[in-house]
């Protein structure tokens, strides 16, 4: 069995620090409208400046700044009123010595101004003069037409996921499709003799239906991935050996959600090292200990624990930054957290990261304890708290930081 | 012009306790794998409880508990192997008094046994002969055929959009499709003489592409809406009354992305007034003081500052809500937050509520300043903090709450 050696227990953040297959997704282009939250495989650079021409950020006149100095409520500036520009057109005039043109926010600079006096500052004392109160420096009441990007400027950077207001910069700049990496494929395989379809109407006693495939891919669709759900495989090496074999070809990740018997987590290690080598088995993480991490043919493969939630708290913990890394995003968009009271003593044991499932309501966070085997925790929990490897538990009454579920 | 009186200026506060437009969109059903985010219109009920069997907890040996009472190490029971349960399958033994049956983590309770006692306190001493050498107390190491979920119990509320652990247990539950609301059709209308279409390759002089759009649909998907931009309307009230008389009837919100100028806002208004009753115009906020709420028959209508930063910051603190709440979500999920440091001094005029767009590095929050016409601040902001109405600004160095753009 090839890797047997490699077949060590590791902590979450050796493992954060440790495990990062090489494997990227293909770069695709996609139109703008599709590219929210997808990561640019380059930075994207601005084709030419922004906004383009010398534009106006007030309303007002267009003005010779040097026309303007010295004026002030007791002594204005008169100037000739020589026209006026209009909204996204070229200014038919110029400004004169002496004279001003009436400017829209927005609005092209016309040749001969060098600043823009805001209308507060003004009055058309008689039909065709302005009278100005305010000197204006040049350059003021306007952007350069380079100021807000230059020309090869980037636009965003890349291995960002795009955030709505970057598709807006893109826009503006004329940018309607972006170079992403394709979305992560990952494949979901779930193990054990007992479980069935969700969609099996009755059960046989015994029979538990899939849980957890449908949780983790709503935990891949979150972090940018397309979920897979490659079905059951009954508790038999051979035949997750041979699942394996063959979604491996069309995967970037496959996760594989175990058995929960013991039998069933040695099946999962026995068919991993027989196609690949497994970089650690064990996890220093409650709940979650029985996972492992390894590479089969250049792809990534999670072995989860058999109980759906530990399984969920170990994908969230170390499946999610891999899913983004897959995608060339090596810091993943920050998820929501609050900080909140403890409602009661949490105990832990050093040496060991304890992911604890919490509610959340006006500012205390109380832990939900109780079997781990019961399902209804997933719902009951509005997010988890982490008491750190060094840490022997945590008192009733401290802040803590809860990363609450989306 | 109907609804004149109701030109008011409004707080944030007053805006999001008091315009609650009543509007919310039909049920549909959709299959648990589309599911994720939506809002179920209904709490979803077990229809049987769960896990529906006795099951073990633990790896080990179901027993009668009085047959291991005072076991211990140095005088254990001794119980007659009876046989196996096998996962996913009904027992085929019972277990007598003074025998036990192997049981795997998650089979059925054999019919005679009320515990389970973990394997770790077993031997098996002679072949079919195990040695307990710790009580286990009746109902130990199993959780009963209803513990996890009753029948008729809640499974996931009503109005919660479902995160990806509730997609678990609904699937745990065999419920394979939710009735959900239909996600908000948000039609995003774009006004101004100078605005063209991101697609356009060369601008004239003057004109600008349109950015709003583009960032407003992002910020619509997020919030589990449809973006629908329906285009581009010149600065005339009535190409703008036409256009909202077209998209009304197909809309569940209407969000008018206004030209810049001074006349293009007033424009907005007029024909907004034209077709309903306008409920603000004027938000106590900065950027987004000319913003404009109406309900045009009974469709909510958002009229938003033509500047793109500050059409962003008022649709994220009051469009965004409404997105939600017409899904049926009265507290939409949480964003994102850090607190950060903030790296100078923020000026702000009490009565308003100021919105400051910050990058955060290493824990420090950095206001971006600069002209507001700027676009590029949109993708160099990593969120914004808030500078709430009674506050006349805040010190560098002081600790901030920075929500997180994602």
């Amino acid at each position: 069995m090839r890797g047997r050696e490699f077949f060590t227990a590791r902590t979450v953040s050796e493992t954060l620090a440790g495990f990062r297959p090489a494997r990227r997704t293909a770069v695709e282009s996609v139109p703008l409208a599709a590219a929210l939250h997808r990561v640019p495989a380059a930075e994207v650079r601005a084709p030419d400046p922004l906004p383009g021409f010398v534009r106006s950020t007030v309303d007002g006149f267009a003005v010779r700044a040097a026309d303007t100095y010295g004026a002030s409520e007791g002594l204005p500036s008169y100037l000739d009123l020589a026209g006026a520009v209009r909204m996204g057109a070229a200014p038919t005039v110029a400004v004169p010595p002496g004279g001003c043109v009436a400017m829209p926010t927005g609005g092209v600079l016309p040749d001969g101004a060098d600043a823009v006096v805001m209308v507060e500052y003004t009055a058309e004392t008689m039909p065709g003069t302005i009278e100005v109160t305010r000197p204006v420096a040049p350059g003021g009441g306007l952007v350069r037409a380079d100021e807000d990007v230059a020309a090869g400027a980037a636009l965003v950077p890349a291995g960002r996921p795009l955030r709505a207001p970057d598709l807006g910069l893109l826009a503006a700049a004329g940018v309607t499709a972006v170079a992403v990496h394709a979305r992560p494929r990952v494949t979901i395989v779930s193990t054990g003799d007992e479980v069935v379809p969700p969609c099996t109407a009755e059960l046989a006693p015994g029979q538990v239906r899939d849980a957890t495939a449908s949780a983790l891919a709503g935990l891949v669709a979150d972090a940018g991935g397309e979920p897979v759900v490659a079905g059951i495989v009954p508790d038999d090496p051979g035949a997750l050996e041979a699942t394996l074999r063959e979604v491996l070809p069309t995967a970037d990740l496959v996760v594989v959600s175990a058995g929960s018997s013991v039998g069933a987590r040695d099946e999962t290690a026995g068919a991993v090292a027989a196609l690949g080598d497994i970089w650690c088995h064990g996890l220093a993480i409650k709940p979650g200990k029985p996972t492992l991490l390894a590479e089969c043919a250049g792809i990534p493969v999670v072995g989860l624990p058999g109980n759906p939630l530990s399984a969920l708290v170990v994908f969230r913990l170390v499946g999610v930054p891999l899913v983004w890394r897959l995608a060339g995003c090596e810091v993943p968009p920050p998820e929501p957290t609050t900080r909140a009271r403890l409602s009661r003593d949490v105990p832990s044991a050093g040496g060991r990261l304890d992911v604890v499932q919490v509610s959340v309501r006006d500012g205390v966070a109380a832990p939900l304890f109780g079997p781990s085997a019961l399902l209804s925790v997933l719902t009951r929990a509005d997010g988890h708290l982490i008491v750190p490897e060094p840490a022997t538990g945590l008192d009733a009454g401290c802040e803590v930081e809860v990363t609450l579920y989306r």
